[in-house]
């Protein structure tokens, strides 16, 4: 079944404790499309992108069974570019610079042969623009996953809302959780939430593991503990590819698959930081994620007889 | 097989974002007590109160099975007395008041019945008074853990660091553990502590739940995602009691085993939060622990087939 991936394909400058990097491929769509692809090779992929965006980088998204007919390159113009210095402990960062360029007039075009997709990934964009892409759409999608991030809740609250009530599952962190629900106890948070709309809610607390709720119950992921986080950058869209990429691939949207549908997203968010940008997610083999799933698995089973 | 609890029983005074109350029992060894005293029942207690220390409260102890010879009760003296406001996080918190009072010259005495205890749980206090109860006792126990703060590693690190030496588990937060190592990587943090001395690292992270580690392993136990939680005190310390009394009771020390103490100790944890004070952990019922257990299992618990 197919995957449609909406997202930014960009450049990002990133300084961390540990290093800093010029220029390198970034964006969403970009970390959504190549964690998905262990999982799944049948990817479409909207976005935009200026001349100055390389030709290496599209061959490799190619190469990993993503469909770039619906990547628009603009012509004299330049990609989105954002810059960042993460802090001594990861978790927050300044923005140093944004520049828009292409991401600016952004109207995405689902090329026909995407309109028909059952799983739909809406990385981070304008709210506006991640309705557009669903209103393009010839039939409902089995499954709408949406990420977002506090600077649309900030400056976009309503049109937030408006995406937000067509989606099914939505992933966020702890403290969007918090801003979008005004309720501190991420519980009373995620039943608020989970009344705007989605039937599923995924709480990403970074180092912290990820909380996947329903009205009903809930289950949590832990972060793998690592020896080095070089960049945190596309952790979340890493997670959130691998979360739908599992799910495309299994065709079962049922909670309890979801589960195992975000231990997968956490083992490619925590290969993504190990190496800065995309690097790491290039060229894993299957026995790699197969090997840091189980890692996983020996972190958190336990066997209990009860007092 | 006995085990001997080490630490204050005290007034604490508390404000958290949800209310705030007047003086009313507190300390390390009262919540380690109590917490234990739902899985094991010989339990010894070495302490110091002054005369102003609720009878009540004792009684309560001693009803759960705790041997209070050890307690020492200062005739015109008043009990250790601790104020505190916490933030709207509940991760941080002010001290508004120390009274040391009867702390101030506490000299412990193990009394002759508990010289031989197979489990030491040394609550946290001056580095040098722990060390003062290892010393007393007529056998090395089979397991010794300790509860230590940031204080200590400010102020007297070099008797920390001889404490530490001695013991066979432990406990401290994800920030001590940085300040104890010098590295921000809770797995680098680990492995330079394994080499101060003790064989098996916890480190608690409050809502993030407690990672356990041995020099070649690693455990995590979430914590459970509560609708409320009403005041944060005690947490550390119920965990404490809810680990160190499930491994008294079922008399192994294995890693495996730790693995389901930490979960046993996180349930105590959990409900100690949801009250002011010691107020929760009295009257549970083991149907409580056990069901409060159960919902940790079904936080964690997955059927994965790798891809």
């Amino acid at each position: 079944m197919s995957l449609l991936v909406v997202g930014t394909v960009a450049f990002d400058a990133i300084e961390t404790p540990f290093g800093k990097t010029d220029k390198i491929v970034g964006g969403a769509a970009s970390y959504i499309g190549l964690a998905a692809s262990y999982f799944h090779r049948d990817i479409h992929l909207v976005s935009v992108v200026g001349d100055d965006f390389p030709q290496d980088f599209m061959n490799t998204l190619k190469a990993q069974g993503v469909n770039l007919t619906g990547l628009q390159i603009k012509k004299g113009e330049k990609s989105f570019f954002w810059s960042g210095k993460y802090h001594n402990d990861l978790n927050s960062r300044d923005t140093l610079e944004t520049q828009l360029n292409v991401l600016e007039h952004f109207n995405p075009i689902v090329p026909e042969s995407a309109k028909n997709v059952d799983f739909l990934m809406l990385g981070n964009l304008v709210p506006a623009v991640q309705r557009q892409v669903i209103t393009q759409l010839t039939k409902r999608p089995k499954l709408i996953v949406l990420d977002t991030m506090n600077f649309w809740m900030d400056i976009a609250m309503e049109e937030l809302l408006k995406t937000i009530a067509m989606i099914d599952v939505l992933t966020i962190n702890d403290s969007e959780a918090r801003q979008l629900s005004g309720e501190y106890s991420l519980v009373k948070a995620a039943q608020k939430i989970l009344k705007m709309g989605p039937k599923v809610l995924v709480i990403k607390k970074g180092e912290h593991g990820a909380l996947l709720f329903n009205k009903d119950e809930v289950f949590f992921a832990p972060a793998l503990p690592l020896e080095e986080v070089y960049d945190p950058t596309g952790a979340g869209d890493s997670f959130a590819g691998g979360f739908i990429g599992y799910l495309a691939k299994t065709k079962d949207i049922s909670f309890e698959n979801m589960k195992r549908a975000i231990i997968f997203g956490s083992a490619m968010a925590s290969f993504t930081v190990e190496k800065f940008g995309t690097e790491r997610l290039i060229g894993l083999s299957a026995e790699d994620v197969d090997n840091r799933v189980q890692e996983f698995v020996d972190l958190v089973q336990f066997d209990i007889s009860l007092i």
